[in-house]
Parts: C-alpha cells; sequence; structure tokens
C-alpha cells in the first residue's frame, strides 16, 4: 500500500513542493490539508504516514503554531527538514501586463518578502490577504485579482502566466520544512544531524537558561535555534525550543540531553534527523564518542581498583 | 600478621599522634620514617600497610612535598583522614621556670604558629630550628635547648614537664593528616566523604581552570580545596590538586570526573574517603544519583523509539 504524505495545502503550495522533495514522496499519495493542526491530526489519528510544515522562516523567524503543536500536542517526530528558497513569482492571467495590475494577492507571509519589489514595479497595485499563495492563484483564475505572488511551480495548475521570477527582497532567505510520523526511532546519524528538544522551565529562577547552555557549552555542542515560548499553563511557566548540532546517538549529545532532563521540569524529545544544508559540526577536544567511551572505562577502573 | 603503620617519625610527633586516630593503629606495628617521601616510599615498597603525613595546615597552606608525591610519584591512595588541632605546649626539663629559658627549639612549621605567644611570655628567648618538634623535645632532654614547641603527649616520652598548654596563635587552627594504601577499591560512601584527584593540564590555553570548575558546579559538587602546581616538566606544564565534597561512586561525582578526563591531558584519582570532620554535603535538585538513573533510562528509550 502506497504511503500517505500530508502537507499543508491547497496544491501549489511551497509545502506541497518541500514534501515532494522527501524521500518517498514520489510513490505517496499527497493529502492537502487546510491548516498545520489539521495535517498534524490526521498524522496523529495515522490517517497518514508523514506531514510536511514549515518551522521556520529566514525572514520571518519561526512558526508558532507548528512550535506549539510540537511544544504541547500530542507527541510527534521530526524525522527530516528541506530548505526552500524564499522567491516568488507574480502569476497573472495570459495577456496581463504589469501596467494592468491594481490588485495582487498573496498569503500574508508573502507581503514582506516582496513590499520593496512591488513598491518599485506595481507602485500602484493594492495588495490583498488569501490564506495560502496557491488560494491567491486560484482567485486570479477565478479574475478577482490582476496578479498573485506565488511559487512559479503554481503557474501551470492554475492556468497561469509566469510575468516576474524570483521575487524576494533578502537575498538567500530560505523556508524550512519539517517531515513529521509519529514517534519511533530515529533515522541513523549521518554525521550531519540536527536534534531538536524542548525544555520545559518549572519554577523559574535566576541562572536557569545559563544552566541549560552550559549543558550544551561544555559539552562542545553548538545550537542552531533557541526560542522560549509560554508554554499555555499561565504568566511564568515558559518552555525552550531548542535545536542543536548532533545526533541523539552521540555520545557529547546523549550526556547533554542528561543533564537537561535532570535539571528541567520536563523534556520532549522531537528528534534527530539529517540536516538539510550538510553542515558537519566541529567537534572539539575531549567530546568524540570515544573519549566518552575511554573517560567510562576509567571510572569504572577507579571505582573497582583496578586502576 | 600485625599491619604495619607508617608515620613521619620521630616518636612524638603529631604525625604519630594522627596515626593513632585511625582504624586498627592499636593493633599495627608502627613505623617512623625521617622524611615524608621516605614513608611513601616504604608504602610503595610494601615494606608497610599505610603511611600517615600531614597535608595541609589551616595556618600554613598545604605541604608542597605531600602534594607533590602524591601527584606525580608512583600512585597512592587515600583511604583516610584525621583532622588535628594545631596546639602546642612549652617543654622544659623538669624544674626550669619561664624567666630560665633563652632558647626555644620547633619545627619551622611551630614557630610562625606560637610567634605571638612567644613574645609575651619568653620575649628575650631566642628560637632554633629542629627537624621535627619531637626531636626539639629530644634537644631539649639532652641539654641543648631550654625549651620545645611540640605535643603535649611527647612530654612523658623525652622526660620532660609541660609548662604551658594550648599554645596557639589562631584559634581553631587545625592540621589536615591523611592515611595512604596502594591502590585499590576505594572504601565505600558513607555519604559524608570527600574526593582528591589531580587534573594535568596539558596545553594550557584561556579557559582551562574555567573548563574544569563547571564540571563540578554544573553537576552541584562543591570543591574543598583547590591549588595549582607546577608539573615539574617545564615553565607552562601544570596541575591542578583538586579536592571535593562526595564519593567516586556517586553519579554526579563520576560524571564530572568522566568530564575531567575527556578535557584534561590527564586525571590521577587519588581517593575517595570518610571525611573527619563528617560535612554532609547538600545534594542539589536533579543530582542525586536517582536523577542520572532516571535520565539515563529516558535517554535509552528516546534512542530505541519506545519514549
Amino acid at each position: 500500500m502506497p504511503q500517505r504524505y500530508a502537507y499543508l495545502g491547497p496544491q501549489g503550495t511551497f509545502t506541497e513542493a518541500a514534501m515532494r522533495s522527501f524521500p518517498g514522496a514520489d510513490e505517496a499519495e499527497h493529502l492537502p490539508y487546510a491548516t498545520v493542526p489539521a495535517a498534524l491530526d490526521a498524522l496523529r489519528r495515522a490517517e497518514v504516514d508523514l506531514a510536511v510544515v514549515a518551522l521556520e522562516n529566514s525572514v520571518e523567524g519561526s512558526v508558532p503554531t507548528t512550535l506549539d503543536e510540537l511544544a504541547t500536542g500530542e507527541p510527534l517526530q521530526i524525522v527530516g527538514e528541506a530548505h526552500l528558497p524564499v522567491s516568488f513569482a507574480l502569476l497573472v492571467r495570459p495577456g496581463t501586463d504589469l501596467g494592468d495590475i491594481k490588485t495582487v494577492a498573496s498569503h500574508p507571509h508573502a507581503q514582506p518578502q516582496c513590499r520593496r519589489w512591488l513598491a518599485e514595479n506595481v507602485p500602484h497595485a493594492e495588495w490583498r490577504a488569501a490564506t495560502s499563495n496557491a488560494e491567491a492563484a486560484q482567485h486570479v483564475a477565478d479574475g478577482h485579482y490582476d496578479a498573485a505572488l506565488a511559487g512559479s511551480f503554481a503557474a501551470a495548475r492554475y492556468g497561469l502566466s509566469v510575468l516576474a521570477e524570483d521575487i524576494h527582497d533578502v537575498a538567500d532567505a530560505v523556508t524550512r520544512f519539517i517531515a513529521l510520523r509519529r514517534p519511533g526511532t530515529p533515522p541513523p546519524p549521518t554525521g550531519t544531524d540536527r536534534t531538536t528538544v524542548v525544555a520545559f522551565i518549572g519554577e523559574d529562577h535566576p541562572g536557569a537558561l545559563l544552566e541549560i547552555l552550559t549543558e550544551f557549552s561544555m559539552r562542545g555542542i553548538n545550537l542552531t535555534l533557541i526560542q522560549s515560548r509560554p508554554t499555555g499553563a499561565g504568566l511564568g511557566s515558559y518552555l525552550f525550543w531548542i535545536e542543536l548540532e548532533g545526533h541523539v546517538d552521540d555520545a557529547r549529545v546523549g550526556e547533554a540531553l542528561m543533564g537537561l532532563r535532570r535539571v528541567c521540569a520536563d523534556v520532549r524529545f522531537v528528534g534527530s534527523y539529517p540536516r538539510a544544508d550538510q553542515v558537519r559540526p566541529e567537534i572539539r577536544r575531549g567530546t568524540h564518542d570515544q573519549d566518552f567511551t575511554e573517560a567510562a572505562a576509567w571510572l569504572a577502573s577507579v571505582r573497582s581498583g583496578h586502576a
């Protein structure tokens, strides 16, 4: 039976494009969902085998809905990630010229990333919100709006023309998408992995964050993302979304996570998975797996008196 | 066959008094040695089963010879300690009065600890050095000097009288003695233990000491002594003599020592043994043995996918 992959729809979104980059996508059935929680709930209910959602955007930051769902909802596990350049196309009905454009529709996320381009090229056009860039394209096809900002891959699907491509205000901006499965054994280490955990601060106290950071820094573990969020359980109750270089099977990562587990009210493991950018961590003196193995053997010999 | 206990002699020294406080001393044969290295070498050569030497004095600090012997000589292991109050008696030949005293002999360590008392009570007496306080007493008995600063317990042995007791310039000053054996299984934890290690810094670098201190502080381990010493292998090569609260069998101590082992050029375990003052460490949230056990079980479940 083919696998079923969920994504934030409708068809033609960047999320669909990201989903198609994950292994097995070609053979899988693709199911669009209207919201991030709907896609994740479908995965939790086992209606699909994998779900793809956006986690962060290098211009606008993390996606709060995704973070909150994964931090405090029924657990799911990140098994992969994809980075897609933030680059839009201006889609119009065939025959439309720049001078004809009075309205431009897009998802609210797209507008700030194309603001300068719009001001320079269609200064008199008004912007209209859509629930997704794909829906904006649909509205253009239907004749409601004159142009849509969307991925160029959406043009064919909606019978539109690409009037301009590679539209973005910030060079090298990317959106990071994650592939999720129900909890299980993490994918094996590749040497270029990332690990995501959520650390819950029970009783807030001075130095709480430093305590957490020290668990990583003293084992030479580089963090790639840290973000505090309220847990929803009242003022003063908060969590840290933490991403780090390395795999939970690495000795240095394992010991740091055990340290976190000891000093935090709770820790949720969200996943260890290959990095899309394949950046290899610099492993500091004394933090290789064999250093931990050697130190454990030494301690055992000291304790038993066979040093 | 009775055990043989070595101590820094001659008979009548504070070290002998400390040695007599260790378990089994009553049944053991007592062998005085002229120097600390001689006593330790006798232990290394298995001529004795236990050796007692001074490690530090709360007025004058650590005893360099003892530190260096244990840090860089053939390994020995501390199995116990004793604290003796630093308090001297003025020993004279029977019939001598304070006014008759023109010379006072003692080990060089004793003189600074009694300087004020001497200035007030025998202001015109000259001080003479002896290789031990007991030897000073012998010189008084022989008629070479008029008085000796020594433990009051030395009086009977040398046929002298105690002219004054409880002589010390600093209240509550103590000398700390240690009992050593050849390396073996440490004495079992008592809940009020101390652990001694030597950390060798290979290539000196900024933050080397902070790295070491962090291994202990983040696991809530209190240090009771830290002292840097040259290793004798050239400028820039140095070691830290480190004493801490807890036993090598404690999970928090074990993990800290493994951390030290990973980040230092070398680590020598010198012993885990009951504290003479029976001070119980305050164990911080998240650093009890069961916290480490629980965290390890959690990590195992995460790695295997059975979380």
